[in-house]
């Protein structure tokens, strides 16, 4: 049997909606990896009651129990008066802790309060964990063999305790199953048309394997998962379930173990020595934006020209106005003349355009709401495509975005 | 006695910590604004165990309880199955649901699956809601004075279901006070410094007023709140304590009740009957796509240049090779010719321009990461700023992304 856990998150700034819970799914994934299942995740306030029947849930369903927060020199915080009774223990002053304060704050040439003086006290049966980003200790708690670790809820300083004391003194817990998994990114294809063409890989997957869809607008990423002993054989079993993947929708998979498309465009790009282009209409810039959100961008891509009127698709990029004239903004032969154009203008190896009705208004009898147009070509060679998205604006941006980002993975694939 | 709530994510992608629970967050804020109290935000997994105890404990501690995941048409959701076996009824097929699937697909040329029509059998005792942005309807329960309410765990889809269906519905549960807040969206000054500034007037708040700081990356969202029960007594406060704010900070505001920038400059642009173009190298279209989010953008936008490379500034943006050679492409001059450039090329205007050392990478010695140079201007002025921020790359463009729009807001008030 798999270990499990469950997270706390304590305080009031999560349940009004000020704070995003980011230190849960960072929690998770930890765990995750050390083959520890979360079965539950709770954020619960600031108040003995919150704090008391959340513990008393997780007594009763998990081996390990971490929460964060509560932990701090504002009195509202009682998480460790609550630990304290939990665990029938007292609070007593920790004359190392207070050292610890007083020498920070010295060197900061800051006074330490009363408040400081007051978080010194602790639970007596605690052991401490000393946290080098701030002022509050983790505190680790053993009881009817589940363990217990509170640490302060701040990211930085409760990360520093999960690395540093946490994590490695759990290794051991988890140690009894191996999981390993594999993500597969798609685009061009929905999940419930994908899920159709993998439906009989499903059902003859094998009892430790698992496969789940995590679909976004434009993109569905396949997990496939394992648990066993044997490393060496999970992984050899995981190449060929995505070999058989891969049989099945050779077309839709733009890459492997990458969160995103313009990840794998980069490998691409990079692996061509490749410069790109964009011209964007209706996306209005947002392909650009996502090919330069990471680091090192500036390898693979040049710059683009956000044509949003017919005036500068006409004279800075080129197109002829009759194409504009007889098939309109929004056609394939305008995005391919938008290709041709910002190869020219930019001396850019390959170019991607989109031109597109995101809505809601915009609409003509031919052309409804999510009519996108998108091209993708080279010197030598381009491919077109005409689209009907039904989303609202943002999602039929986000959809032309990484329809388009896969359709220059797929151009790629094809010259290789 | 404030009403309570739960909310309850449902779906191993969070308890695997491959996606971070935004929903919560979302909805907490919401409820919190309806004046209802969440006392706990559960995660769990998409199993009848995991589902039905949650449900378990919401039923004693929450007068309503909100559901957000594990509806959709791929075969791991086992979410409305658990919710029959809890409210006791049987799932029954939906030919409305069914209907409106079927018109969808037929409108993108699709084919409905078999998938689909499973997704179609749903708990007899629930009162359907009806899902624009989805397939998958939200369902209305109650029992034993508690309501509950499901819907999928897609962000888009949740909140067209709150907004649409259930917040309408629930209003008059909290409704015990009135409530009314203004917000004052400022860029310019962090959260801190704003607060010094504010120090005096928060003290002088009248009892049933507090006033809230919303920050995010280049902006502070103040939201000022106000309890009571004459509804137009609240308002005539509210409009006072909004004009003594804009005395203290005049140049810090860039609109009101609004959420973006973009949308307090689109106003203004639409004012000067204004045409913006902009030139963008570090932020790589960030700024394009945020004036473009919007429908009815091409009123006020006419296009960008991303030139994202020197090559570009040169020969597409007419910057002077000698103003990139003495002073670099992150300069004040670059930054001003880059202005003058998208004016004359094409033809707007107003043009905005911004180049800078996102990071992590690119640093120089005289330029460490994070400086960014903006200039705003028409015809007759331009106006440049020197900036040092110190993000990451991410939170240096969005950071870059909201100055640049705050000043061609001040840039058109100062005109007006």
């Amino acid at each position: 049997m798999k270990k499990t856990a469950y997270i706390i998150t304590i305080g009031d700034e999560i349940l009004i909606g000020q704070v995003v819970d980011t230190n849960s799914a960072w929690i998770s994934k930890q765990l995750y990896q050390h083959n520890i299942q979360v079965s539950k995740i709770l954020s619960v306030s600031d108040t003995e009651r919150g704090i008391r029947t959340a513990l008393e849930d997780a007594k009763e369903n998990a081996d390990l129990v971490l929460l964060t927060g509560g932990l701090g020199p504002t009195k509202d915080d009682i998480t460790k008066h609550v630990l304290a009774d939990f665990f029938e223990t007292s609070l007593v002053f920790d004359e190392k802790t207070y050292a610890r304060i007083v020498d920070i704050f010295n060197k900061r040439d800051r006074k330490v309060t009363d408040l400081h003086h007051q978080q010194c006290f602790l639970p007596e049966s605690a052991t401490l964990l000393t946290n080098e980003k701030g002022s509050a200790p983790g505190m680790w708690f053993e009881k009817e063999e589940v363990i217990y670790v509170s640490m302060p809820g701040v990211p930085r300083e409760m990360k520093y305790l999960m690395e540093a004391e946490v994590l490695p003194k759990i290794k051991e817990i988890g140690q009894e199953v191996i999981l390993v998994n594999r993500t597969i990114l798609t685009s061009g294809m929905g999940e419930s048309n994908i899920a159709k063409r993998l439906t009989k890989f499903e059902e003859e997957l094998p009892e430790n394997a698992s496969l789940a869809y995590l679909p976004s607008p434009g993109m569905v990423r396949l997990r496939i998962s394992l648990e066993g002993n044997n490393p060496a054989e999970l992984i050899q079993v995981l190449d060929q379930l995505t070999e058989q993947v891969q049989e099945l929708i050779p077309e839709l998979i733009a890459g492997y173990d990458l969160d995103s498309l313009e990840e794998c465009l980069a490998e691409k790009l990079l692996t061509h020595a490749y410069r790109i282009g964009t011209a964007e209409s209706c996306t209005g810039g947002f392909i650009a934006h996502k090919l330069t959100r990471k680091s090192g961008s500036s390898a693979y891509f040049e710059g683009s020209i956000i044509a949003y009127s017919n005036h500068i698709k006409e004279t800075i990029l080129k197109v002829n106005k009759e194409i504009l004239d007889t098939h309109g903004a929004v056609s394939v032969e305008t995005v391919e003349a938008m290709v041709k154009g910002t190869i020219n203008l930019l001396g850019v190896d390959m170019a991607v355009a989109v031109s597109g009705i995101a809505g809601p208004t915009g609409a003509r009898p031919d052309k409804p709401v999510g009519t996108v147009c998108i091209a993708v070509g080279n010197q030598d060679a381009i491919v077109s495509q005409r689209f009907q998205f039904s989303g609202d604006r943002m999602k039929n941006i986000h959809l032309t975005t990484n329809y388009a980002l896969n359709m220059c993975i797929q151009f790629l694939k094809n010259n290789e």
